[in-house]
């Protein structure tokens, strides 16, 4: 019995399986891998999604990770994956430097393709990508996986049908901790050159999304100032590398219509370990959310008897909420990963009945666009506005 | 290529599979089966675990919940089952009135047994389950999961080593509302006959045996109180059935060697969906921790400078807690599911190394006794001296 | 210019001050004078309250008392208080041994009587103040000033309108952690011939009031629980003085009509300052609310939305909300001090008018027969009626 | 008895009063009344302190309010009250745009000064004040109230010793929503001339004077961003007047050494009352404080075993923490007027024993510097230095 005719058990379809092929296995690989493993088993999709190979450079680790994750294969040979017709889906789960040649290739092969944010390091690139998905007619998804947090899914509900009004001010933070410490050695991720920026890319991204996918507002302009206050950190061989990226990048915000907003993204706050949180205030109420407590969304609605009002914590889930009666019974949380699996069902939902799928590479080239106008205008000083 | 083969692939194991029949496949079903798929997926076990065979009562259901829950097949045959020299593990996912049987049958064949708590519906009956696991040699455990949620099993280290000092209170409560709305249906959960009390023993027996787990205190004598406030429900035909088991159960108790404690059990408590809440004092620190935010651990400590103290918030998803490791980055948060992951892989850690596992049947038997001393206390209205 | 027309001055009234008698001046002194002091200033008062004379012990620490609180004079002759015409009003603010016998002595002579609580150390005692109250036509007040914070009278006000439907279920807890250290010394707080009990009269008794005041619920049948930690602490002269009350006392509680409750009173909670926390769960709806953030009500309310659902923080100093307007702006906090000084106001208007004043010496019974028989019960190991 | 020997009783001292003429007595008056009738009274002061008079505009309205207020006397004419030899510290509690008119001829008059903050309209006219407080060799204090919440400055001497280390990062936001509604009437409060800006001169201003003692730091540029989002409001006569002044203002702000942090100032965030709250992030720890809960200061510190850290909530009201032995036993909290008494108490101290007092006119000037730059970058929008 084979694997995939596993998968189809699940699903119970009798349309042919959804084939993913991984490029990378690191980190974000063992979320991905994770995610293609439960979507059938906790949602009724359309088609059985099967891990079916692990694309890495090294052809050991690659076999270990596909052991490890599920995946029914490895390779290092990403070319003969991409003309496989078998793959279905090319998954980029590489680091930051490397997304945009993959993603390129994949979708020259006319594959779908997931990516792992960012996009890609410049906007330019992201453009190019975003071109050739269209050009190509092939679904692309990008893993802004933090939209699809319950929570956070019933907040964009609720704007959406108008609970809070129109929106005025978004104040979002996203803090961690563990540059604090000088003495945590340098990587890929303290480098410029691998991921173009520090927490403004890899935090700041993911506050442009949510406040994209929350608010449906457009940024204008942006102003920002950043700072690294650990300028070299260990390099792991016994000397000192140069940390050229920010630990810590603040932006203001200015949106189409007059709203404005309020971004941190920072390393180095000591004792938030991952306290990516937003605030969003309308004419009529305002909602609260914090990853760390993310299956919590804090309400504030206006009309209510004035002398009842305040800010109430709900649980989003209950089985009204957005993915939570494929969980558990009510008040029985979810984590981290299971953003990811609703990211994958909702994926093979849309690629199935040709609905529309976000974030999508459009999504990406807007994020990119914010992230590259506040960086420009950390080193200008002023207000730069954000390119459509 | 067969699952168990895959299986064995994520472990990279060369000992033989470990291959579990599970009886029953409803809700508890779903979370144990998980667990079993995903075990060797985040822990690095000594064998695999394999999700073998499911057991029901209807063949066509049994194979959905087989082929949904990720197991190779299913049956209608239990002894058939049992006769199996393949199947290492019986697990006991039924309604509470068949634990004692199948368990008994399964302890009879020489399976290691995981038992769905309570362990039984009575005392003798859950000493006889312990009294027939020792005899045959066979190892067993009962599933209490939420002793395997990070911040619990922080707690209990912190505890153990003496951080709180001599415990000498414990406030527990656990509260749902899904009955507080009379039109709510009756269904087996509100009918003695098929699990012996309401409120009291599907939630105070977590929290005894969460008692029993951070504190090793053992319960001298208890004096409870109960009240049902919806005496009939809709019986889902057009009539109504009686309730007669409680909505709501309270018992004080006192432990050996001075302690005292006060516990809770309710489902008519608006507003509070999984409210498992349990505060202990000691003579130098206490600790809270609530199922809803179960990732996070209240802590105070005296031995801090005066003016600093306070109660402290542990996310308990840092690399230095119990099982985060195993997951994601810190600070990254785990839900409801991974406490069944964890017991499924610390079970298998114990099988293969011959450690001890709890919580076993000895625990049930001791559970159990403090369950059915509080019932025969709120019948009698006194303190009633809880069995060895 | 006398004190009393500069009191007049405030309320610009034309009629007579009101002339207080505050006998016993140490901790609850300071809170009743500054209520004195503070009335008229922020609340539009018919009478002027004069805080007229100290009566203590010692005439040097009695002038220095009242010169600190703002008294006009002091005095230790009670019987000369008692006999002049100009003194209004007798407060109570001696140890709990000496209530009744200060109390009855004001009576007889036709004063009115703000008592501290508790009333009396005997339920005959109680009783026998509430007849005297009675026949001499006086009014009388009892110190349970937690009524009278503004998210207390808040929730009184949402329950009385039907706001959380029919009352289930009181949990309530009174925690404090001064003797929690083995080395505090004893005092007249630990001796049962000062106080008749220890955290049980202290603390139980505001967690009796206030589920009184709240839900008018009427306590039926209890069973207590009690532990005494620490049996002796250093006196103060190098030597050991027994303790022989209880450090911490639990007890549950059934209600007429059906409801039920569970009580904790405790000192020896580490980390717990002044954790006064009552949640009253109904049909309909729930309210939480902890002294240690008093102007906060924590509010359910079943009738939403329900994917909005959850308990809500209601910072209760919003003009609409009781006794608010006469501070500050919304959203500016008020502290403890400030619930005496609601007592007052709502004394002076209550005297003034003849309308009704709670909580008076018939609750003081009311409490004092629950706490008795919670006592009885502790000793005797069951459920003990309450008498009416 | 004259009042100034009552107040003098309170004291137990034989220097002579310290008489006060305040002049205003709206909102900010009652408020400073509060704290000059009741600073003697909970603090040991060296003097007495006096209400003496009440300076008005209306002869009738300011003997209403000295009535009410606790001040001897009142009066129309201020020069008079200059003239007098018996006032000995002259209290600007007027609207914005008089501060520095009444505060310039106060100490013309060789009066020590207490000012309402702002200090001045102008950043040129704070810096006169300045400079005349320091050539008549006056006492000043500028009533930025908050540094005295008991949980600031505690946070303050945490900091001062070192506690968190090196200060990285400030997030401060002052959030209210009593503009949301665009129902809500113009006053003088939403015209510029009457105060120069809107949520910024009266809320930034506070979160520009607690970062300042919280943390030392030094503003060198800032860059900001306003919104006005109802521009015209109800102007209580049936017509409409224009708004011209900021709902809402954020700026991000460098420090000198390298810090930076973010500001906003709003009225217009639905649900947030008085939600003044920084959170400061150092090398070895943070801290948070809102004022919203007052009493309590969370802190973390990364000192503490890896397995146990978190932030923890301080409530500062233990009799070790600043100012609170004076008021009541440990747990029980105090209010939003607190903070003027115990500016009261520490003004009174410095005048006495000739120590320095803050905030006082040059830190008025400070603020009044980085405000204006603020104003300044919104209509640039770049960065702005902040002079010194």
């Amino acid at each position: 019995m084979s694997l995939s005719s596993v998968a189809n058990q699940a699903t119970g379809s009798s349309l042919p399986p959804l084939n993913i092929a991984m490029v990378g296995h690191a980190f974000m690989g063992r979320a991905h891998g994770n995610a293609y493993r439960q979507a059938n088993r906790f949602f009724d999709l359309p088609r059985a999604v099967v891990p079916y190979v692990v694309v890495g450079r090294d052809q050991e680790r690659a076999e270990a990770a596909a052991q490890k994750l599920g995946f029914l294969r490895a390779t290092t040979d990403l070319d003969a994956v991409l003309a496989d017709p078998d793959v279905h889906v090319v998954d980029v789960a590489t680091p930051n430097d490397s997304h945009h040649a993959i993603a390129m290739a994949a979708l020259r092969a006319k594959k779908h393709v997931l990516c792992e944010k960012p996009l890609a390091m410049t906007l330019a690139q992201a453009k190019e990508m975003a071109a050739l998905a269209k050009k190509q007619k092939v679904r692309v998804g990008l893993w802004h996986n933090y939209r699809r947090a319950p929570a956070v899914a019933q907040a964009a509900k609720m704007i959406a049908r108008g609970d809070l009004g129109a929106i005025r001010q978004v104040r979002a933070v996203y803090l961690q901790d563990w540059l604090a410490d000088a003495s945590v050695p340098a990587s890929w991720r303290t480098s410029r050159k691998a991921c173009g920026s520090g927490a403004h890319g890899d935090l700041n991204a993911h506050l442009v999304d949510l406040t994209r996918a929350l608010t449906g507002l457009q940024f204008e302009s942006v102003c920002g100032v950043q700072q690294t206050f650990t300028r070299q950190r260990p390099d792991g061989r016994g000397g000192m590398a140069k940390v050229d990226v920010d630990d810590a990048f603040l932006f203001l915000a200015r949106f189409q219509g007059g709203a404005i907003g309020s971004y941190e993204a920072t390393r180095v706050a000591q004792g938030r370990k991952n306290h990516n949180c937003l605030e969003i205030s309308g004419e009529k109420g305002s909602i609260r959310w914090n990853l760390e407590r993310m299956n919590e969304l804090e309400v504030f609605l206006v009309d209510e008897p004035r002398d009842a009002q305040g800010f109430r914590t709900v649980i989003c889930m209950d089985s009204v909420h957005p993915y939570a009666a494929n969980w558990w019974p009510d008040g029985h949380i979810v984590g981290y990963e299971h953003t990811f699996v609703h990211h994958v069902a909702d994926f093979v939902r849309a690629l199935h009945d040709g609905s529309a799928f976000a974030p999508n590479f459009d999504d990406g080239v807007a994020v990119q666009a914010v992230l590259d106008a506040a960086l420009q205008s950390a080193k200008d000083g002023g207000f730069v506005k954000v390119p459509r």
